[in-house]
């Protein structure tokens, strides 16, 4: 923590303040999971009748958290309003705040970051390293900076996992791009992906967890873990925590945020997007950490002093996603194998339904040796599958 | 595991399987909390609309875990049944094994734990290490025992936490005495308490806990709080594993049992009492193990494999009992300071009223120095109080 703690009341009594979730998906889940140590009430508001926090919250109201009028209302018996995700009615949320909620993240920050324009200039105006990028409104204007490619090509809002993003690597790849209001982000190669969590709370204490890595598989180049401690150098490590707390200062923004880095080459690293909630590079600090992110999560937008972020164990987490060509009730193949190794901790979301590439779980591997926690999880890759 | 694992159903589906709890406590309150990482349904029955369990469980029906017709009747659309408490109707578990459920603990273990008269008899007839007892059925037996003194005398059933438990010095105690059936068990000077946590499923596997320590506070004559591992030597540890998976195996019981002892000067390790359910000397568990003892109680009783009971971090447990002089809508004083500091874990039973010595909740300390960490749940137990 970076300041003197102030005086927080002697009185701990979470349940004088009513706090409202917006989003009962798996990250609303492991943040009632934890908050059931601290006598913790947590509501939830989500349109899914089955959303994962259903069976669990303090209370479950099924409405759609992109609509105005449902979040407002859903606002005015509660003192503390979150989310779990950033897609959710800000103006709902700026009213709320007018009317004295505390509302954590703010809107003001959601607004920023769930518009990919906004979110570099952002960057650019607090001098936060990132990719040199162009906003461009349609394909006329992809074409027009055909002299910048190869460079990514992003939709402004409503991408995710993935979507809504692009690479055009010359000028044949651009009918491949979005007519539409995007950014152009600079090409850059990059040796790894790293991330960090960081937290701040009212009192603008702020703590960043140790930087997790992304482990890439290049046969299939995509993801196959992420692990932590990351293998960097502590002069890189250190860089990247600063630069994290720099962003979540410079934001002003109270509650829990990703930052999520291409580190290259040269050593030099870039933000490549963040999220203002507990994130999948976070879900190892249940068991690898004194704090996980999820606690924090609750900590932060409540007044409470923020946790200690310091390892336990060094950890791999694989995120166990639908297999595909399968949809409906789940079944989890390899499971009961998996769950007699020491250091295999099981996380399901409670979602009943799987289909192709939906997350419906994570493993952490948590072990003192990270080389066996990742050739364990390399096997649980293999054998763990998620059907129907 | 002291067997090699049979083949498990190559499909994980616990939902399959309805799962009813006795009792809706905080030890029932903790595995749900646990169970949610597996997507398993527990149902649970107790007697107190505001029980601990209530907000959290899949369904939560408000009757008499005593009660033959209630128990009976909430059985009828479980497929395995399980206890948080011993103090349930047996007969109508016994019942509901005969009707083709599973029920674990057994009706059967159950019956001769309840009872420590036959308890004591089981160890004599199993040759298990016990102080020597004799049954008394009145305060005139007492009297016709004067020569067996000192030695507590403690009633058959319906004692708990030292209530039903008093030790009769010498003859001038005797009034003190019960006049009710009772035993009457030798008073043997000990220098330690200890306690084993073991775990035994359908395929008589078996998995027992690192020993854990009592530490009183010889001022105050009472238990300060519980650590492990215990400061005692290899042998004693082993030894004290042994007898009590040797409990397990005798009693065939399926389930999760705590064995307390009594280390006496000697080294000899003498059975003190037994309980078939998750216990307050293996809570440190969740934090300190890589499995907890309340995901053992799922999984031993769902035909799951056991998990792995290494050590992750040693720690200290202390339990926040409510303070004498206090009865209400519990407060509690100290918290936010302590849960600033590294390797503290808070639990607190979502228990809405405090009253004298009400288990509100308990706070771990999990740290690689285990001195550091007593010496925190020391400063602990003077600064967090619960309150009205």
């Amino acid at each position: 923590m970076n300041e003197a703690n102030p005086v927080y009341s002697d009185v701990f009594d979470t349940q004088k303040k009513k706090l409202g979730l917006l989003g009962g998906g798996q990250l609303g889940r492991m943040m009632i999971q934890e908050a059931i140590s601290y006598n913790i009430d947590v509501h939830v508001l989500d349109g899914d009748p089955n959303a994962p926090c259903k069976s669990i919250a303090t209370s479950f109201r099924e409405g759609s958290i992109t609509d105005y009028a449902t979040v407002l209302d859903f606002g005015q018996d509660k003192d503390v309003l979150t989310v779990e995700i950033e897609n959710v009615n800000i103006e709902a949320l700026e009213a709320l705040e007018q009317q004295g909620k505390k509302v954590f993240p703010q809107p003001r920050v959601l607004r920023i970051i769930k518009d990919k324009g906004l979110q570099k200039q952002f960057y650019l105006d607090h001098h936060l390293p990132t990719a040199p990028f162009i906003l461009v409104n349609n394909m006329d204007e992809l074409r027009e900076n055909r002299d910048f490619l190869p460079a990514a090509n992003k939709i402004r809002t409503g991408g995710y996992d993935g979507k809504g993003v692009v690479l055009l690597r010359s000028e044949t790849d651009i009918p491949n791009g979005f007519d539409a209001p995007g950014i152009l982000e600079k090409f850059v190669p990059f040796s790894k992906e790293l991330s960090v969590i960081v937290v701040r709370n009212e009192r603008n204490e702020t703590v960043a967890y140790p930087v997790v890595e992304c482990e890439f598989n290049p046969q299939l180049n995509l993801v196959e873990f992420l692990f932590a401690p990351a293998a960097i150098s502590p002069e890189t490590e250190a860089r990247a925590k600063e630069i994290a707390i720099d962003v979540i200062n410079q934001l002003d923004m109270i509650g829990i945020l990703a930052v999520e880095f291409f580190l290259l080459e040269s050593g030099e690293l870039l933000i490549n997007e963040i999220a203002p909630r507990p994130h999948n590079s976070g879900h190892h600090t249940i068991e690898c950490n004194y704090t996980s992110q999820f606690e924090q999560h609750f900590r932060s937008v409540l007044d409470l002093p923020l946790g200690a972020p310091g390892i336990v164990l060094p950890g791999v987490m694989i995120n166990l996603l639908g297999e595909a060509g399968y949809h409906g009730d789940a079944k989890y193949l390899g499971m009961t194998e998996a769950m007699q190794q020491e250091g295999v901790y099981v996380h399901l979301y409670g979602k009943k339904q799987t289909k192709p590439f939906r997350k419906m779980g994570h493993i952490t591997v948590a072990l003192p040796d990270i080389d066996r926690a990742k050739k364990i999880a390399r096997q649980l890759l293999q054998t763990v599958k998620v059907i129907s």
